[in-house]
């Protein structure tokens, strides 16, 4: 295709959405002039069931959910004027809460304010609010931002470390739907160690956001936090950034969160109509299914032009990836669904892999995303009329003509800036899409029977642990083989755990010792005092 | 396969190198018993070929250049004495300025001390630095480090008001191995600028690390920056982590680089062995090989469980697939070869797409990384004699047989921490492993023919932009069609080209106006008066 038939062919596709200042580019997508005419149908029953979601049917049948993360950007829309009065309520409260900590009015138990917010939670509780804080944050906001967002104790001792004497000062909302996910208990155990380490009351600097009536949220509750704040059944955790789980964080840092949700609900305006050309979810959705013809045989590959973006691919592996990645169709079928989603920004990534993207293995289809505003105050020029952002935008245009000339598929989202407006609407335009597309390959988008097995098997090896300590203590002083431990519990199969256990707890356990053999799998580990034991460390050269 | 037998593939098949600590279990990698046997000539091929490339041979035809990132930690080990003295050179001459700037004998030119670290760089540059200042770095390092990664203005604008008034003790690294990357001459421009606003001499503040006599080189020799350290042409992007692009800003960070060299230079010599079953570097490539067909079928999700290794993947995207993605094999046929990288950490990663990795598209490997030191100091329970750090180990274990159970192949590398010796040994590990891949299916993997196009095309965007300007200039105050400027600059061809960069001047130039039309392609643009023009901006509610 020449110059002059591309120029038609992006005229004729480009998506533009003035009410939300965003186009979309599908023309170095190479879908067939047919393509979208033979979609209409399947498209056609994709908004039918979205249709159906809005209004409150059971679009998650396994868990027999509503799914009504649209309905909080238009609380108006949802089914049910309970839920309308809770999602009005909840922001509220939240609007409350923020002018509460910044006028002083809530405080910290030793100073005058909260300056600092310490988010714990994980998956959808952390993706979201990381995202959002990095694309909106700086260093003039009224509370800088950190992060619990695992189980790793050195990680958790990081951030604690550089929020250092402020811990005073610093908020910590605790997420967590379910009110039961391990990491996040476990974070704010390290949490509340720490405050009381510093002579601090950990609850009058908490703040829960979980489902009614959780277990943490009873111990919340039963602990007097500072506030908590609700998650609802028919908001998943990968589309709950727009309920409290992001709102409370995002208007604590003093972002305009009335903004994001406009962003948002607009978008859902424009992504609701049926006209395929003029609906960027749709075409993302059916351009996904083009590229990867409707088996994920292709990986999305993120690009944006700006580094206030960069956690977007991030955040949308959660969303798609959890979404789509599915064994079996509504019907039962095993499909094994899903599409893989990487990429961090350009031209920074041009730098890392574009060789592969432009002459390897053709995996994959790029979405750029082209912000316009390079930034705020005069443009400096760094060659003569030509600034850092106009060699931005070239690279991006470079990159796409030069992955074209190879023939690799690539789109492009336009957007004005990153705004809290920009925000909502990526997000409600990629929320829609999802939907679309699981819709367009037949799959529940909004359960996750795939993630119990791994947590599951977790909690039989802390399970392990114990019978393992118990057994060893029993027979202090005396040392045993992993193959003898799990003899003696019982748990003979499970002898490699048992060994991989062991060696965890010989360098991490005060109180167990591991001695070499003959064989490394002889290895002999056995419970000793705890007291007076040193500190542990692996005894390498160069340990930090 | 029932526990035991896989606790008998797991005991045949660990790979236990005690010398640096490290082990590779591929137990749950699906080959076959005839496999290893089978690739035994390939592999040995690949042992020679490493053997040369290690003596000097010209390891990069294309390039007609040695490749010598191994003898940066064995300097004795280079072809030639000069290359040797240059390396120890280079690594005394890292530790003196070390020194120097630690103890002020180097300081800045309003300040007692240099506090902070700008480095500028990107890709190769970059990447590396970052990994390692996230991996070992802590508040107590006597210096903090920033990046300037991008060319994008609004992210550097983020990073310098994070600096503040810090910024008279503020040392930047300008990091190009060409000494043209324009994205890094563009960063250097504007922390430059920065320097000025503040009354400070930017070559006071500066260090550049190029390959001598380039064109950064000629400005920091003849603008008398502080420093200037080399790099080498037989020393690849991609992997200079070890020489002064990533020595120096470590050194300067206070880690012990000496123990990072250690590290690499032990792994060598166990990665350097021929005996396949104690080899870790020919393991890894010959998983990638049977994973991915020898045809890069399966993307290689990173997985450590541990926040300080969260950015390894973003490392490993650019090692591997900027090494092994490529159209043409040494025979020139054309192969599109490749591996797709991705991953962040786990059990972080578990809650975002564990979800598609057990149920969905089965694209992929695993490759998990076991960390067996849990933190400094004493452990903290979080249930009855369980730790953080015991669910971290669990949800690994967890996850790694919820996916088995799924055929879904894994691979674990255990270390003993995160410590300057173990961050040289993962180093060391991939390199060898790529460049032994690269062998096993007959590519160059040191050069990179596949980014010029992508750079040539936005050099060209640039050039397109002069010609709009003086072209609307030259008729100011009249206003056109981007169809009618693309026309009247000889460039009908590339009028959509021309559209985009006339959008995005629309939005950021003080000088360039837009006026809608009838349709959305007819705007029109002028060049107007700069003067007293206000600052630009989207003008949408809730922008930032």
């Amino acid at each position: 295709m020449g110059p002059r038939e591309l120029w038609d062919r992006y005229r004729r596709h480009l998506c533009v959405c003035e009410s939300i200042g965003l186009s979309l580019d599908v023309s170095r997508m190479n879908f067939s002039d047919g393509f979208l005419e033979r979609m209409a149908g399947p498209m056609s029953r994709a908004f039918d069931a979205m249709e159906e979601l809005e209004k409150g049917s059971i679009a998650n049948p396994d868990e027999k959910r509503m799914v009504g993360h649209y309905w909080l950007r238009a609380p108006e829309r949802a089914p049910d004027p309970a839920i309308t009065h809770t999602i009005r309520e909840t922001l509220a409260a939240i609007h409350r809460f923020g002018d509460e900590v910044h006028g002083g009015g809530v405080r910290p138990q030793k100073a005058e304010r909260f300056r600092n917010l310490l988010v714990i939670g994980i998956g959808g509780s952390a993706l979201g609010p990381q995202f959002v804080a990095d694309a909106l944050g700086g260093p003039a906001d009224p509370m800088r931002s950190f992060f619990f967002d695992n189980s790793d104790p050195d990680g958790m001792d990081r951030v604690l470390a550089r929020i250092g004497t402020d811990l005073g000062q610093t908020l910590t909302i605790v997420t967590s739907k379910s009110g039961g996910t391990k990491e996040t208990r476990n974070g704010m155990l390290e949490a509340a160690h720490a405050y009381a380490q510093r002579g601090l009351d950990f609850a009058r600097h908490a703040v829960a956001v979980t489902g009614e009536d959780s277990e943490l949220d009873r111990h919340a509750r039963d602990g007097k936090w500072v506030r908590r704040l609700p998650m609802w059944d028919w908001v998943g955790g990968r589309t709950s950034e727009l309920a409290a789980v992001g709102l409370l964080p995002a208007r604590l840092q003093g972002f305009d969160i009335d903004a994001v949700l406009a962003g948002a609900r607009d978008t859902d305006a424009v992504t609701r109509a049926r006209e395929i050309a003029r609906n960027p979810a749709a075409l993302l959705a059916l351009m996904w299914y083009h590229a990867g013809g409707g088996r994920g045989a292709k990986d999305m590959v993120i690009l944006p032009y700006k580094d206030r973006l960069t956690l977007f691919s991030k955040y949308l592996q959660q969303l798609v990836m959890e979404s789509l990645g599915k064994e079996k169709d509504l019907d039962g079928r095993t499909v094994n669904q899903g599409i893989a989603v990487y990429g961090n920004k350009g031209s920074t990534d041009q730098h890392a892999y574009v060789q592969q993207l432009r002459e390897g293995v053709n995996n994959f289809f790029v979405t750029f995303i082209e912000v316009l505003k390079d930034r705020d105050g005069r443009p400096l020029p760094v060659e003569t009329d030509v600034t850092s952002g106009d060699f931005l935008i070239g690279f991006l245009l470079g990159t796409r003509r030069a992955l074209f000339e190879k023939d690799r598929e690539s789109m492009t989202i336009t957007v004005p800036d990153v705004s809290p407006r920009t925000i909502g609407t990526l997000i409600a335009l990629y929320e829609r899409a999802v939907g679309y597309y699981a819709s367009l390959v037949n799959i529940n988008a909004y359960h996750q029977p795939g993630v119990e097995a791994g947590k599951k098997a977790a909690g039989a090896v802390i399970e392990l642990q114990g019978k393992l300590l118990a057994r060893m203590r029993a027979e202090k002083g005396r040392s045993h083989t992993a193959e003898e431990l799990a003899a003696a519990i019982g748990a003979a199969d499970e002898v490699e755990n048992v060994f991989k256990v062991l060696e965890h707890l010989a360098v991490n356990s005060p109180e167990i010792r591991r001695s070499g053999a003959d064989t490394y799998f002889d290895a002999r580990f056995e419970a000793g005092d705890t007291l007076n034991f040193p500190e542990k460390g692996t005894g390498l050269k160069g340990e930090k």
